[in-house]
């Protein structure tokens, strides 16, 4: 390979190398090959800045590629993109203004800086003329930056709300089901992990604040301030609210609401817990996850539902930036290379081999034994019974009988349909549908 | 304003001027300035192919920009890019690589010519150096196209599966939550120009297979021929299979499923209606929504529901694909610019502008006539009440009055609240939280 065709290089540089640095260095790296081949682009994690070099981590780099000082990878003129993800204010800004005057586009996934200085870090981005990516610091793992700004480009926003702390809302969601009180399930939630150092973050709504105000920047395009706006936590919510909420039919949620009004086009922006309609889709976005309920003015309502933390949905936020930056700085036409593999790599699978379970009813005489040989057909070919029901049909000498199997596939199950259908006594077409399982596991 | 300075014009030529034509003409064209200020460019509809002139339109355009001749349009130099909306296939798709040939991108809702000669088609676009954009192809409204390949580039796909024919739904959520038969409501689903003319479509699960097949070759890369892959319609549910469905703990859904078994790299895709557990949102998308579940080996599940067809959601997404197209013809950066306005565009809402009702819950001394002295305090401000319920708190000289209101503004409700605090008999801080109603209307 001669050094023109040689792939360019785009290296990262990774500030902060908690959870969400380790997660997004471990998919760079884990993936660098299917960058190469959509983008055309080597993108590779170079160095990550950390607090101690010693400490224990789940991911193993090269040593030489820690270092405890930040600012050393912002002027590293061989990095070429900066994923900021040390968290906290004015060390984060610091660092992400250095990185633009240094001509690097920055991904962060930190809400509460740009919730306080958005407009200072984008002003400077554009002027640098660099990128500034923050997918990751609005609902984690959900794509809501992406689809606001670009997919319902053409709306307007009368209404935007839901739920962006999947803390309070894991809170909430066991206080409901549980009837456990909000200090017991605080407790639970502080052992594993999913509360904040600083907990009025998550209790007091100020972590779902952050995200609403960004979101209202990015829908109407002004900045609220933080100190004008409502933001109310979950402290305060009782079993008993929620109980009562339940007979109203409505869930006790903590969600951000964006209203305008465009007859005056003034808008509100707010953080509460609030009884939300059961039918509302973010009435049931329970434990740890985020929703966002859209309401455009061209497209309607789009409902967005996901995993709005942890390390590996923040990460995928993360990197999905860094390859749009990528993308823009490489002169890539939108959307990207479409994955294209050669037959080899994917191929159909065979009937045997697709998993499920089954709904069947058929349509029998309603004589003695006739469940019994049609039990006796289903076992011939290795097909289980899960639930059996059988009810005569009105005005008619004949019965349904609705089955379901337990796991088989679909190659036995359509030899056993075409046993049942030639079996004396059924009487019409078996009718078979399949019960949907999302957590099937496939057979090898 | 010198030449130089003129923003560069974007002309956009229509082939198909029925619904989804007729509303891509009216967004485009009223959100022009908007266009200017987010990419620089002007983006304008210049022209549109109809079948017949004379024919009366809600949009109503210039004559001379219609034209019978839909060649002439993608043959035009002046017209930098082709919206693809006439449907069908063989005229679509000799019109789709003319316009490739004469260097001009598509963007297309045309999930049958896409499902049939995707492979051909966007290989010959990438030949030629344009782009072929098609959000609008599956599920309408929402920007599935965008998340799978863009938001969500950093994972493999275990299972995708979801509702994306809304006409199928309708009749299926119809026959469920009324007990109407097939045949009724799809009679009624005729007059509502819901079915399409080729009933098999809808009805057979040929339009929802389209779909999944350009899932599947988004999310694995390999074309699936829609002959080798499980089809069913929804001919053979009874009110009698919804019932059972029920008892069961599910709905019967017409789904897609695409499912990877990463073990061995075999997919299978399959368009059938199935027994979904109603935990599932899915299982709770009804009428003519759509709503699809994507799991990414990254970031979980992610699931977006919202209007799968229709004028304005399916021209929403024709029209992201325009702007992404513009963008990306005139390198304009990842994302596009940030909405910003100036203060007098738009302004915080007062709390007297921001309506809604609340629920009060009060702990009181459990003594005759408290009850009537809230209700008192309530009404000198205004505020009405919707429900009310007191009950004794257990050994303790207090009771719970729980209330809701009426529709109120966050002013007065502020001040009775503060009034309530006060009163004689109102033990602790009244707990207050708002009643959310996605419906509200807000207040001039």
């Amino acid at each position: 390979m001669n050094v023109e065709n040689k792939p360019k290089i785009v290296n990262v540089g990774i500030l902060g190398f908690g959870t969400v640095g380790q997660g997004t260095w471990k998919h760079l790296e884990e993936n660098s090959q299917f960058w190469e081949k959509i983008l055309g682009v080597q993108v590779k994690p170079k160095r990550a800045s950390v607090r101690s070099i010693q400490k224990e981590r789940k991911i193993k780099i090269a040593e030489n590629a820690l270092t405890t000082d930040s600012e050393s990878i912002v002027n590293d003129p061989d990095i070429d993109l900066i994923c900021e993800l040390i968290g906290g204010i004015e060390e984060a800004k610091e660092l992400t203004l250095r990185a633009f005057e240094n001509g690097k586009s920055v991904v962060t996934a930190n809400k509460a800086l740009i919730c306080e200085h958005g407009e200072e870090l984008f002003e400077a981005a554009e002027k640098a003329g660099v990128h500034y990516g923050f997918e990751a610091s609005v609902a984690g793992g959900i794509p809501i930056i992406k689809v606001l700004r670009e997919s319902m480009v053409a709306n307007e926003f009368p209404l935007i709300y839901g739920i962006l702390n999947g803390t309070s809302n894991y809170i909430l969601t066991r206080m409901e089901s549980e009837g456990v009180s909000f200090e017991d399930v605080l407790k639970d939630a502080r052992e594993l992990g999913y509360v904040e150092a600083d907990e009025a973050l998550d209790l007091d709504g100020v972590d779902a604040a952050h995200k609403a105000v960004i979101l209202a920047y990015l829908a109407h395009g002004i900045w609220v301030n933080l100190d004008d706006i409502t933001v109310e936590g979950i402290r305060r919510i009782s079993i008993e609210d929620l109980q009562a909420a339940r007979k109203l039919g409505c869930k006790i949620k903590l969600i951000g609401v964006i209203r305008r009004n465009f007859k005056n086009d003034h808008i509100s922006v707010g953080v509460y817990p609030a009884l939300v309609p059961i039918a509302e889709i973010i009435a049931r976005t329970d434990g740890v996850y985020n929703g966002i309920s859209l309401t455009g003015s061209v497209v309607g309502t789009v409902v967005l539902t996901g995993r709005g933390a942890g390390q590996d949905p923040t990460a995928g936020s993360v990197i999905s930036d860094v390859v749009d930056v990528v993308k823009a700085q490489n002169g890539i036409s939108a959307g990207i290379k479409l994955r294209h593999v050669s037959p080899e790599e994917c191929k159909p699978a065979k009937p045997v081999e697709i998993g499920g379970s089954f709904y069947i009813r058929l349509t029998v005489d309603d004589k003695p034994g006739q469940l019994a040989k049609v039990a006796d057909c289903l076992a011939e070919h290795q097909v289980s019974l899960a639930t059996v029901s059988q009810s005569p049909q009105s005005g008619s000498p004949t019965a349904s009988i609705i089955l379901t199997t337990h796991e088989t596939n679909e190659h036995s199950i359509n030899l056993a349909i075409q046993s049942l259908e030639q079996l004396h006594g059924v009487n019409e077409k078996p009718v078979l549908f399949r019960v949907f399982d999302p957590n099937l596991t496939p057979k090898e």
